[in-house]
């Protein structure tokens, strides 16, 4: 038995009954396709489960997209980093793409990919719907998912950490400190995550047998101003929380500052614990006792990983969890006595 | 009279005495050719003032390189943004490279550019050496320097901000507070924008009628450590200074944890101003005083230079600086009582 003949551009094109360089324009992502048409032909690509052949580029051409769902952080700047670092030694050129706040690319952005043809891509808290994933797998392009913010497609590979564990960890050293009544603020509730550090953090309190308040529990946006609102909110409230797991770095900052108009000191009056470990962290006043996220291996391992893929190799390990560690420093201290 | 033919790469190849393809490899930076060959190859493009055509390429497949001095700072990241927007808006792809630290790529870096062949290059704190200039000036890439770092080459358009002017209102919001001993803590020598600040500051201090004390001006290098460094050394003296101009706002969190960890009070015991308003400076403990650079603009504005470039467009201004703004919150106030 022999397997049969690998579809062609030319099939695709007879099939739909349009020529050879139309098909090959929808490949290339290029406009001047009417949209009709460039459907028909998208749906013949699929069914027939076409896979481009990939030539190697010249050296120095080839180039892999990153795409990072908000580039405003210090959190960003450790993910591209570790790319670049492992990019640069395979002299493998970043297209850097910033989504401002989007978990999803727009179709114009994908038209372009299609258009320069990158040895792949990395979504960084970011994905593709099901067709638009189609379209890559269609070019032979891979990707890879660094902290994923939903579900990942399936059959993509994706780096991240043990954020369950980090929350767990978080959680467990307020609670050895003696805090009981132990405040939550997460990212958004649609970014695993955040539901998963979340998670930890209900086990952390159900393993010491204590009753968690669901009022102490707040969705933030991982942003400074989240930890400031819902940080005032929390240290308003007459029965306020002894201890806050801020959920990032910068909602830390956040009820910090919360924390300074309302005139609490911290570590005396509030013990505040971040998650990233944000170089500023260190640094800030008093400096934070966080969770460690290797940002930049979590993004080296996945820039790996998709060479690997563009290469035809797929990683022995789909779906890798770097390991979190406790940072403790000066935010956090016994609750005051008597509390 | 009519122009002289223009030198195409046959002339350059008959007069080397080499093949055609030979000269289109190293044109385009592939590394098969033997370093002798390719180095009369450069001097015959550069004796004829060789320009090689462009076309413009596909739609979404255009590019354009930004080197980055330094990736690892918030202050970076201002500058991509400024960068992403306005190249997202022409639909062109961003290639983003790190130099590490370092102020100058290395030929590899160069050679994949050759490769590439983006639409032009933009330098931050970064620039080329005279071949490696007349390399890309060769290939018709356009480059342009945001806040250069030492003399920008001759003909390259550079954007920057009003550091003098900058460094000028600093010093006199300081002095206007009553602060007679005041210490700078500025950038590495051999970056102007560092140079221009410190002579803002004296310019500020000879104005005001105040004797500088030379030792109280200190060079560092931008990051927390060098404000660290200096702070502790500057505010351990007996004569210690009553205020610190910090020269960026990450010297400044250095000066103020430096402060801290001295036991003195921001501001009642001692002022602190940095220098780019960083997003983080509104956050931290005090909020800092500072000068706003308008980091974000000038990225964008560069980025439209180059275009404009790459479009045979000179641009009509080719050294623009943005102006800087003071922006007064908690870390200056009026020098203790009989300091």
């Amino acid at each position: 038995m022999s397997d049969p003949a690998p579809t062609t551009i030319a099939t695709i094109a007879a099939e739909v009954g349009v020529s050879v360089p139309t098909v090959s324009k929808v490949l290339n992502g290029r406009p001047d396709v009417a949209p009709e048409t460039r459907a028909r032909i998208e749906a013949a690509l699929e069914k027939h489960q076409y896979r481009r052949r990939r030539g190697r580029g010249a050296r120095g051409a080839e180039l892999v997209d990153l795409v990072i769902h908000d580039l405003g952080t210090a959190w960003a700047v450790e993910i591209i980093k570790g790319v670049e670092v492992v990019a640069a030694s395979e002299r493998v050129g970043v297209v850097l793409s910033d989504l401002g706040g989007e978990h999803r690319p727009r179709q114009e952005w994908l038209d372009d990919v299609l258009t320069r043809r990158p040895l792949g891509v990395i979504f960084v808290q970011s994905s593709l719907d099901a067709p638009q994933h189609r379209q890559l797998a269609t070019r032979s392009i891979p990707c890879v998912v660094v902290d994923t913010a939903g579900e990942p497609p399936l059959g993509v590979p994706t780096v991240g950490s043990a954020n369950w564990n980090g929350g767990l960890v978080a959680t467990r050293h307020l609670l050895g400190l003696g805090h009981r009544r132990i405040a939550v603020i997460t990212g958004p509730n649609d970014v695993m995550c955040s539901r998963a550090r979340v998670d930890g953090f209900r086990a952390a309190m159900d393993e010491g047998g204590v009753r968690l308040d669901p009022s102490l529990v707040r969705n933030g946006d991982f942003f400074v101003g989240g930890g400031y609102g819902h940080g005032m909110d929390l240290l308003s409230r007459p029965d306020r929380p002894t201890a806050i797991f801020a959920g990032s770095d910068l909602q830390a900052m956040g009820v910090l500052r919360a924390a300074r108009e309302l005139g609490l000191k911290v570590p005396e009056d509030l013990s505040v614990i971040g998650y990233d470990d944000l170089p500023v962290s260190e640094w800030i006043n008093p400096a934070l006792t966080t969770v460690r996220q290797p940002l930049q291996d979590m993004a080296g391992t996945a820039t790996r990983m998709l060479l690997s893929l563009s290469r035809g190799a797929p990683p022995p390990n789909p779906r890798i969890d770097l390991a979190t560690e406790l940072v403790v420093r000066q935010s956090t201290a016994p609750p005051p006595p008597g509390s």
